[in-house]
């Protein structure tokens, strides 16, 4: 995903440790690919809920040892926003910490609702004052006007009345919740370690803190952890969810290719993506497989195994770009990439090369890359993209333009060739994108591809 | 007031003006003295409106110009928060920005709800969520929940329902309003310069901006600001109100000497306090009259005036000491006043001194700055404060401590002197205090003095 | 000195403290006024010497405790340096830390020599390198540049070699050192609190550190603190000095007024000059005194006992002014003024008015004021200033803009009046001026004031 | 090297251009790899030269557009320092700026002088002073000290009188200087684009900044660039040199894989260490081979494609691991390994593994990351190190540990493995090493594998 930045959000919850506010920041910082525009941490002791959140990356967040220090609690939920091209705004950071009846809530939300702008007119109709543009005000606002007695009954209540992609942690006062829409579009899985119970994205937070994961919350399920220990609840479902819709996307391209998400090791997914694509769009001849990094490295391996073709590393990227980084005046847009990555000569130079990358949305950045690979002088340059053609704008928690400025949506696979004057360029079929899975190829959600929205959407794009 | 902090909040307007967000810095600046924790300023373009705030003083929050010139518009509202002994909160930072069915309203308050506890658990009964602890929240929620037709209306039902004292600012997309609670507790002000309109909480504010005090804002009122003029309205009373209930205190410590309130220049009041001090308690051969300064400088020129004893400098106060200033470990208690005060001892060598404050709260700030002046080795130190005996905390929006902390209320004045080790005491009487003002003296509300509340109270101490 | 900021440094050095780091910055701290661009302070621990200094308020450079707590040892100095109009920079920034044959030393100087221009020129061509533009500097090189066999040697031969005025801190691993130029322009005192010895530009220092004051360092005096306790030395004079040229204008302006510097305080000194300046130019009928704040509050205290006529505060003015103050585009060179100052109305208006500043350096900001106290509309507004017309620049130590630049030099007093737009204008005499010190007048350096420069000068504006 | 960090500095110059701080900040940027822990540039404006340096990532010393802004000139060096374990120190920070009779002169050097002590001590005891502890200023110094009587020949003279490793950069308000010690031991290139010249430490910084690379500053020479355009001087040396002593570990690790430096491109030449360590110690049935991310991930794929074994990612590397990463309190050392890496476990589980690594130092981390590996549960681990085993330290610019520190000074292979516990253990040899370079091998340094000191040392770590 070199093409455009369009990320979404990461999650973490712990209960029951005298380290909760540590461990979300370590188990923030191993999901700080999902997001790096704010983070915060909500903390609870046990009589009230505390919160840290601002700006910027985990380590900029969390810069001094007091910011944790202050966070004093057994149980925890943490959150990193995804970065949007347009205005950021602290009032959009989360978790959101608010009282209502129940006493003090903070929320935590990964996803995308689709009926928001309905619930929120209908509430500020009624009265509700809403002081930031997330879905999970929403939600929250929805457990506050619940007229049912108990927090699990308020909750289930509010969740029952949304609409489209969420996975959300509550944390109160004495508990930790977790829940996930019934098509369970995006991940949330549960982990142990000793006493301590964890919630998070991605099973690599839980690598970082030492616990192991002990399954996938469902699609559709809530649980409740506290000193009790765990429970599960049904969300009341709005209507009847035959199978999930899991975003497919996670494995081409969201998740840490050393997470586990629904059900499968991402890395082995992804491999299975550049095998299969090996096969659909071979390169005859070709010296060298090189993928776009660091997200299309893995795909790239396995299309590099399957054409038994050498795997090689034609583009170093600099890991030190950061979010203040200066533009400087002279510098027009080209710099943007050359900022980010450098062609490796030696190892291009007058080859016909495989390049592989795991999506393209606007081309507009990929059409850069060519061009910055093109001073290296490769004889040829095959472009490979691990995923079919995007047409359709996600609405379940993916940040992605319009669909008019989808390149696919507009152009035919030969017209983008031209434009981005690569030599060839195939894209992975929306068939062998979804052979690659263990799951029923129905369980999936690939709306983005085909057009096929499991839950209705009118044209709402919210955020976590 | 050298005893404790305790101050209010401060608040200004402008509407029409091609600087808004520039003139409200520079208002917010000179009412710095009325909050030092936090500041901002919410602006309107017709279209939106946006808002920067942060915890620190006005020229920490706006330290670099960008942070005005993002803030875009011809009408905004400022807001300086005070600074309480316990934690702070950028959550209570304001103004407090939201979207409601009328669309975007920005509030700033200043003053003290006694109803508060009531609305907010109706509300939260009633399905609201809190963001903050503020009363201005409250506010914000009864005009969002106003059925009602028109922003008019709405402010003014929502207004009908609130108890207490308050002086609020609302900025809309459209209007700037401005309303005072019925006893008009605390000051508000209408200036103009030219076409350009203002609200502040002080007209020390109008000076700097360059602009001049048309008249005050009645208790009772809210003027709504637009492109069609001022236009003024009656807030629905929820009882008959009297009288106003002017904050007395506005006069002794907290308004700044040069502004004008409540019909008089704050300076004169106060020069007056000390005069009237000195017939009620003359200290004679006294070698000279001095003030902790700064607050009680002026009362201290009119009790040198009066007994005709000369005015000297007896406490330098270091200007430098700011909020980061770290207390290094081995420093105990005491250096919190060394670090502030130095007395000159050769002004105070063996002299027979007369100490005039404008106030005693708990007493221990107090006891350490005449354990300070002692150094100077004086041959008597005699106290005396510009105002009565504090035995009652204020619920009308000055951060007092409670009742058992208030030294008056535990002590008698011949106790206080001892707990003091002061050569003799005296106290401004009530009716002293009540003799200089020229409103009529039931005008003004001295309930900390005499434990008169004149609006009910149920021990809710909320903030602006 | 309200007209124009040309202040100069503060120096404090400790010996025998586990509290060597944590004292200095109190006492920088009270010696803020002396200098507010940059503060450091370098700290021994017998072993060798470490550092922390940068651009800021003394709060401001410490503002984290872990800045105090790097800072281990036993021994220190510290240093604040001035504000010029011009650049500022970390280069300058003191104390300078260097090692050469003898080891470690660091070095924290107030004043100002007059062969610096020399001694670089030779140094340089002799193949010296130069970090900064500090007189400083020049000293550390003089002295690693000495034959001498001992550190004491060395330094002694160094301040041989130098001209014009220093009161100068040197910090080894064993030692602090402090010396005075033979004429002991700037002062230099010192403290004692139990087995802890003190160093400082003024006694206010000592004051807040808790220790007393034992003497001054004699003009032409070095003294050297070790763990055999203070010895002192003569400074080898470069020519037969006669007498001491202390600075009046420490007097005037510069030191704290609860400061002792050249045998008397400072207060004291200050409410004479007032009283003088009363009988030399007195105002028939006046209402009131007051005082452009804060410097010279205590002058018109003098002025106001000696001609009976009360003492008010005219103008308020707001302390939280930084340096990081944003001047808003619009706000022309009068908010400058505005943003300082505001007039009290109540009490000017209509009143015959003498305003008392402590010396016009320029002007311009005078004439502001003046201009400023008119919008309050006093009948008549009488200047007086309680030090004779600045006619030459200062070479030792004070950052004075050139003789064209100063008022006095160029205009006659008429004229001055006639230009600032006061009703009356009236200057203390040089006679005056020195009639009320207690040393002999001809131990005071008045250059500024008669031109009589007691060192040569070559127009050299070198600074500490 | 994933085991200690040792890197070195980065130096960057640019002449003739108008946008030299800009473009200055771009090269340094690209140079980020050789130094992270403070970074600078000094400007010339043809009449002085000015500079901005602190500690930081480049983006972090230039994060506001200011920053640059300040610098105005056409031409300036900049410099990126190392990040040592020990104390990191604003003195030691470059370019280093100084005033001498020949006027401004800045430095930025790359390298470590092996005659430093003895240089200092003999200009000590002549009196000279020193700021710092780099090299850079004792060649600043022999600069200035230089009898010659032009800037070129006191710098040419100052440079033959210094021992070691040196590429250096000098800016004079007139000229831009690069410098190469006699044995060229650190790269230094000239580039172009149209009339501006460039000098820098990697090609790297060439491509990023739109200039193609001319040829490599030979060792010993010295080149000045000014608007007569570029001249070429001979270093006069102090003893005979046959050969160059490149410094072969700029091939193993330090240089960008896509920089050219020692006439071969960086990547090409890695590849082939890890083709053939892959002859020298085979693994018989591997299942894959991974590298240690980043830096051996080109020997690794050399290692596998000589071996016909696939290459996989074993590793997941976090690259928002930043110099601020708090290491909360209840995390081990172990989290430090943990923190940067997490281990696949879907690659790695049940296979024999091919780990390969560029060099090992203490052992300490390689063991960490080893035992990280474990967690993943692979059937065999086999450690190959595509350099030999370091037995001495560099004193020619690397920042590496005590002989004692080095674990293959102290142990043999087999012990090693035994320690690492992994099942086996091949370093490449350094007859192999050699082999791949296309110089002769006898112009390169391996003293740290060999012991053979091209230049005398006397275990002096002096630094840039």
């Amino acid at each position: 995903m070199s093409d455009t930045l369009h990320e979404e959000c990461g999650i973490f919850g712990i209960f029951n440790s005298h380290e909760a506010a540590e461990l979300s920041y370590l188990g923030l910082y191993a999901l700080q690919h999902r997001g790096q525009e704010s983070s915060g941490i909500a903390v609870s002791n046990q009589t009230s809920v505390v919160m840290h959140k601002a700006m910027g990356l985990v380590n900029q967040v969390f810069k001094h040892q007091s910011s944790l220090d202050n966070l004093k609690g057994s149980s925890a939920i943490g959150h990193n926003r995804y970065s949007t091209t347009g205005s950021s705004d602290i009032a959009n950071a989360q978790p959101i910490l608010i009282n209502c009846r129940m006493g003090q809530i903070a929320a935590a939300h990964n996803g995308n609702l689709t009926n928001t702008v309905q619930l929120r007119t209908e509430m500020e109709n009624d009265g509700s004052i809403f002081s930031s543009t997330t879905d999970t005000e929403v939600i929250v606002h929805l457990i506050a006007r619940s007229k049912r007695e108990t927090v699990d009954a308020m909750i289930l209540d509010a969740l029952s009345r949304v609409k489209g992609a969420y996975s959300i942690l509550f944390l109160t006062k004495d508990a930790l919740y977790g829940a996930r829409d019934p098509r369970g579009f995006r991940p949330l899985l549960l982990g142990q370690a000793g006493d301590v119970s964890f919630l998070s994205s991605e099973t690599c937070a839980f690598d970082l803190v030492g616990a192991r994961m002990v399954r996938e919350i469902k699609p559709g399920e809530m649980v409740r952890i506290d000193k009790n220990g765990i429970e599960s609840f049904a969300i009341p479902v709005y209507e009847h969810v035959e199978r999930p819709s899991y975003c497919i996307f996670e494995y081409i391209y969201f998740s840490r290719p050393d997470s586990y998400v629904f059900g499968e090791n991402v890395d082995k997914i992804r491999r299975k993506l550049g095998r299969r694509l090996a096969k659909e769009h071979p390169v005859q001849g070709a010296d060298l497989v090189m993928g776009v990094p660091d997200s299309a490295t893995t795909a790239a391996l396995g299309f590099a195994q399957e054409s038994k073709v050498r795997f090689d590393i034609g583009l170093i990227r600099n890991h030190y770009v950061g979010r203040t980084f200066i533009q400087p005046a002279q510098s027009g847009r080209d710099l943007g990439v050359r900022i980010k990555f450098n062609p490796v000569k030696g190892v291009l130079k007058g080859k016909k090369v495989v390049v592989v990358d795991d999506s393209i949305v606007r081309g507009t950045t990929m059409k850069k890359i060519v061009r910055l690979l093109r001073t290296a002088e490769p004889a040829e340059l095959h472009l490979r993209i691990s995923s079919p053609p995007i047409v359709s704008p996600c609405f379940y928690g993916i940040d992605m333009p319009t669909k008019k400025e989808l390149i696919a949506s507009e152009k035919k696979v030969e017209e983008i060739k031209q434009y981005l004057e690569v030599d060839s360029l195939g894209y992975l079929s929306i068939e062998g994108l979804l052979s690659v899975v263990s799951e029923p190829k129905q369980n999936f959600c690939a709306a983005c591809f085909n057009g096929e929205y499991p839950v209705p959407t009118f044209g709402e794009k919210g955020h976590c």
